[in-house]
């Protein structure tokens, strides 16, 4: 069934909106950012066959688009306040509209956070961007330049699944049954770690959420805070499924995986047990995995006192793969 | 050149801000609301082959996938902020991408606003995704649903030209020389007009912006404030160029063009004078083209008395087209 661009906007995405002056519609929404705070903004694009499988369920997509957003929001320790969508796709399906719009919402709504504006195109493939707005107070803020000598390094949740899934679609693996529903809702589904973000603000002196694989984006923290990094291969968190891989895949997974969206953040040693405390009243599992260190160290991964080797491992790069 | 997606971020689109707290290459960027200001927020996706051809020159693109969102704060009467970018291309080529983003950036720099963060990704064709952000004093913002019976209809600049060069472009018809390339420039390179907006705040009881023609445009218009319109199509502003081409030429692309970016407004009648000295401060030309009349009358377009026949003419769908 084909809509016209306008009617389908209308049937599928505009609601009444509680927290803005004025939503989707006009030329522009009109947002009330709360006096005296910072506004955080960070956009995504999401582009079919690079970023997400087209056998993907489409209320799954609509909630994964978001999550990635919101994701970025978690890592800067912002509140979600709003978000815009742009679609570009071939044919303007009910099939497919409908179904989207309810992952897209549903999360949204998880969140109290509208959508306020939004464009939509006809394009080759599909492909979904989204700018998702938050505030936080000044100075608040979590950066990736705030890792200091002798913090700690922590992972929220567990890493990899999402390339185990990954691989089991390439062929490289196979899973069956509960395992691979399992990792499959890890590649489809993840759970931006907003809550976490906000507990950690003043505690975490650093944070990234982990997108294109642990490796890369660690190193996007080393880089802008002039440190190292020493990792512990046997502290990473994991699900059973990835343990019972081999020891390369875990490797693999859990350094170079992407798409886990959990938060990768630095805090300082002697708040230990306040992290452990913030993250509980988040409900979110964080685990320590290692420790910074002094920028000529670079960055060295062992496993029970042994160096694993990184060579062959690199980060996701859309561009290089 | 193939380039890294981190190094090319860095090497075109990367500067210091000056505005925002933190700009391109963290999770989220931080901008500083003006306390009391409410954000207008504004998005809009181009894709090769349905916004732009792949003939356009990079520099020239780069200007209007800014120009068209700073053309919908223009119609919200919005000052600009920041904004964002997300890019997905096949390659990431120096030679597109040094370009792209000197036009680009050019306009943000006259218009005062920064490229605060962004997104890049392969693709199978060119999308550019760019939200923007603006700040507009509560209850001051134009919007659609102002207009009331009584009120003149305004257009600034003139229209139809980008029509005429995509008509030249599709071999429906010839220009050469000199007026290709000012119709040319008028579809590749439009003016958003910002300026005009800020002068109209308080003035303009409804706006617009002209995008998808002036018919599908002015009927968001009419249905958002409840009211119809009589167009006088002998008033509308023309250029030499347009008005060289047959009536029905003409009359297609002054109520149908497409991608003019001019703003469509209304204001009482007896602030025809205000109007004409607001555009003026803004050194915008604008042109009373009708009056808002009773619902019930519908859209009537006269030429010196006759009624036009709007049949065969429709609004630009990005998914009927």
């Amino acid at each position: 069934m084909a809509l016209g661009e306008f009617d389908l906007i209308a049937r599928y995405f505009k609601r009444p909106v509680k927290r803005a002056a004025l939503g989707v519609g006009d030329d522009c929404a009109l947002l009330r950012p709360t006096p005296g705070q910072q506004l955080a903004v960070s956009t995504d694009l999401l582009v079919e066959g690079r970023h997400f499988l087209s056998t993907v369920a489409p209320e799954r997509l609509g909630h994964k688009a978001l999550a990635v957003n919101l994701s970025d929001l978690a890592a800067s320790g912002a509140s979600p306040l709003a978000f815009t969508l742009s679609l570009s796709m071939p044919r303007a399906e009910e099939r497919f509209l409908a179904p989207f719009a309810q992952g897209l919402l549903a999360l949204a709504d998880a969140h109290g956070i509208e959508l306020v504006g939004g464009d939509t195109t006809g394009g080759p493939v599909l492909c979904i961007g989204i700018t998702v707005m938050g505030e936080v107070p000044p100075g608040h803020a979590l950066l990736r330049s705030g890792a200091r000598v002798g913090d700690e390094i922590w992972v929220s949740g567990h890493l990899g699944d999402a390339r185990l899934a990954l691989e089991v679609f390439r062929g490289s693996l196979s899973l069956t049954g509960d395992a691979f529903d399992h990792v499959r809702r890890a590649m489809e589904c993840p759970t931006p770690r907003v809550e976490l973000g906000l507990a950690l603000r003043g505690i975490a002196s650093s944070a990234i959420d982990i997108s294109d694989g642990l490796l890369g984006d660690l190193g996007h923290v080393l880089r802008a805070s002039g440190v190292g990094a020493e990792l512990d291969l046997a502290a990473f968190p994991r699900s059973a499924i990835l343990a019972a891989q081999s020891d390369d895949w875990q490797r693999t997974c859990l350094l170079t995986g992407g798409d886990d969206y959990e938060l990768l953040f630095t805090a300082p040693a002697e708040r230990h047990e306040e992290v452990l405390l913030s993250a509980a009243s988040a409900f979110t599992p964080v685990h320590c995995v290692g420790r910074v260190v002094a920028p000529e160290r670079g960055l060295v991964v062992t496993q029970r006192g042994t160096p694993v080797d990184l060579a062959g491992l690199s980060a996701f790069d859309h561009f290089k793969s």
